[in-house]
């Protein structure tokens, strides 16, 4: 059997578990890591045995590169390596720019003659093929998506990006029919006041629609916990036929769960035709 | 805008819904009814105003076939009309014939330059694409799935099928990790005893594997309940992270949903390719 060549870009907390998906699918090998320069001599010790480079040239054959870098530089990574013909997987989950960027990145994978899969995480992503299931199910209704409580990744590097902030935890907390409270611990640095730490991350668009609330901390690595969840609640009309009742629980381990579905779409990109797609695009 | 044009084969529990959630969909038309030729003449009063005939060539220009006639005729019925190039969707529920009806009618659909949709129902079906996605999301671990309590539609019918059994009514006991008990409610018919049907029902594959009690009644339209339900269980491993939970349920009309899901397939299988598919094998 010919096993995918994986390459991992990036190596934080998904990238971690990336390298634990790809180590457990028996028809993955991991061609190699690839990190910013600054970081390719300091090898942990779990990844001894894997190559480590800054470029992924260094890596020879790559059939998928799994991006795993901050969401906001997922478009920006892929693009050069799908006009590459590398095909490329991504957990992107900026909802508002999915759009935008699937059109973006379907040109340079139809340029390439690769294919990508983006926001391939659990939401959008997994939860985005429950949705759109139950839609086909109960075409009437309201689906209501309920997260956490539980550590938002894409909003915790959004808060650690503010000057100011040496480290930073945001909490998902579902306040009922769709809505949340963000819950924002912080290290702050010194010069910094939380008055002026709390107006960068309330004004940034992450953050900007649901009430937040920011709090200083002395140590963020003491109140970290990577579990997550998810309550997913639809009721609707199948045809004529009312009160259609379905809900979708789960309670896991958020970067685990993402780079799982990650890995397996490293598996599902290469029967795609080029160009770029999201979950409910693709069979399962 | 081009209106799907669909045929409903079979008016009983789901062609009546089929019926219903083909009305409520903006895009669809309902070409007509096919019924066996001794029913066309009595004509149900929701359907004034639509064409019901016996055979399917009287109805002109047809692009889907809805297929609503017993899950273990599903195949014969829907054979021929692929070859005449029409499209099909069943919701065939053995699950130990699926891949055999797949690949027979996989090649008459790819004779008559037509596409079909089988086991479109909710289990086999919405429930298999949930399953398969869990699959992707932790890889190891064991998926229970557990039905009801509530009617099956299948076993009813098959329980009715047999001499002496004027009506029945199968309902399906979830018992737990994926075990159920069938309670069978049936009237008799003069001459035969509880015994013998009884006997005939058991030794019937479609209840030979589960705990099944068969019980006389006076009616059984006293007893029907068309609600159903189900919880998919699974617990598993996540790359190499354990313990990762997910639970979907739901309390649901039941043929109600299994004719939205042919109607939302009959949307669907227009965009096939010629050939025979699963839920699971194309894009939401």
């Amino acid at each position: 059997m010919n096993k995918v060549k994986i390459a991992i870009i990036g190596y934080g907390n998904i990238g971690k578990f990336a390298v634990e998906a790809a180590q457990a699918a028996p028809d993955m090998e991991i061609a190699g890591i690839v990190r910013r320069a600054s970081s390719v001599g300091k090898i942990e010790k779990e990844l001894e045995g894997i190559k480590v480079v800054s470029n992924i040239d260094e890596l020879g054959k790559v059939d998928v590169a799994v991006i795993c870098g901050p969401s906001r530089s997922c478009p920006e990574l892929a693009e050069p390596l799908l006009k590459k013909g590398i095909c490329t997987v991504d957990s992107f989950d900026i909802h508002t720019q999915v759009w935008e960027t699937l059109m973006k990145l379907d040109a340079a994978a139809k340029e390439g003659g690769a294919a990508a899969i983006i926001s391939a995480g659990w939401d959008p992503g997994s939860d985005s093929v429950i949705r759109t299931l139950l839609l086909a199910m109960a075409p009437k209704g309201i689906t209501y998506t309920n997260f956490g409580p539980g550590m938002s990744m894409g909003h915790s590097v959004v808060a650690r990006s503010k000057d100011g902030v040496k480290n930073a935890l945001s909490m998902t907390i579902p306040v009922g029919t769709g809505l949340h409270r963000r819950m924002v611990y912080v290290e702050l640095e010194e010069g910094y006041t939380l008055e002026q730490v709390s107006a960068a991350i309330k004004a940034d668009d992450y953050f900007a629609h649901d009430e937040t609330h920011v709090i200083a901390v002395d140590s963020v690595d003491n109140v970290r916990d990577m579990g997550h969840g998810v309550l997913l609640e639809r009721k609707g009309v199948s045809g004529k036929t009312q009160n259609q009742n379905f809900k979708f629980t789960m309670s896991i381990n958020n970067p685990a769960l993402t780079a799982q579905i990650l890995i397996a779409c490293a598996r599902a990109v290469l029967k795609q035709k080029s160009g770029a797609y999201t979950l409910p695009e693709i069979a399962l």
